[in-house]
């Protein structure tokens, strides 16, 4: 039953399935509890969505 | 001031409208708070944004 | 797969209960999802952890 | 390390840049911690997708 | 309607209601809606249970 | 930047440990972030809490 949540900017389909599967796989070896009962959210946001240092990750990459 | 959240795949706006009236509802007669006092945020995730059992939704079902 | 989360202050388990029972019933009958594939966490907070109109809640109530 | 979340409907591009600014530097400085440490994710929802009162916003801003 | 949560280490309640009454005043400024509208969570939690970079915040003030 | 969050019933300082360190080296190797960049929440909820196919995980396990 537990319930693993990743937060982040957009990320290609490939990289989420590699998400669900190595987190799934890591947290179930800890915890004990099957793959079975886990649940993953990709949460993905637009850059201008994202703050961190109190600017936007898109303000912080177009400056690049 | 009780905030409900659904997570799940994407769904019909009826099923939202029902979900927010009925969850609200619910809510509200069991925690004898009013409905005003009550937010709902339905949280819907693409396909390939959630993983059951190590797999994502999309993968699992496009193997059927 | 669904995931409901009820963010709150504190209730009696009998509550709790409850509103695991009631909300993934409603939210099975209304989705079409096998009532077995949901999770529900209730999310207790102290009064002093929640605001409402920029007021904590233990605030409030201390006020009236 | 510490991650803010405002839930709410669609805002401007300027709007979220705002919130990511001013969030970080009240909660700075309430903290002490410095606005290096602070993630700040806007999570935007459709009308349809917010319930009120056990009423989506958007039921309750087109019978306005 | 809107809910912010901030998630972070355990912090006095003085600090709590400086943050619900900053954070509520300065999102309502931005978005336009009344302080009335919004909600705020704080989510405090132990240092063993917050992780940056791969270590609990317990475990890096510990070797300080 | 991303932010994981596990939420799961109560478990040992040691495997709180063991989650956010793997978690985050997964996590940081598939999106090629550095580890630097990841916080960890682990949310632990009382098995009074936590719903399962519409029964609290303290119901379910005592009956058994």
């Amino acid at each position: 039953m537990p319930v693993i949540t990743i937060a982040m900017d957009q990320i290609s389909e490939e990289k989420k399935k590699q998400l669900v599967e190595n987190l799934t796989r890591e947290a179930a070896e800890i915890t004990g509890y099957p793959a079975e009962f886990f649940f993953v959210y990709v949460q993905e946001y637009p850059e201008e969505n994202i703050g961190v240092a109190g600017k936007t990750l898109k303000e912080m990459r177009s400056k690049k």
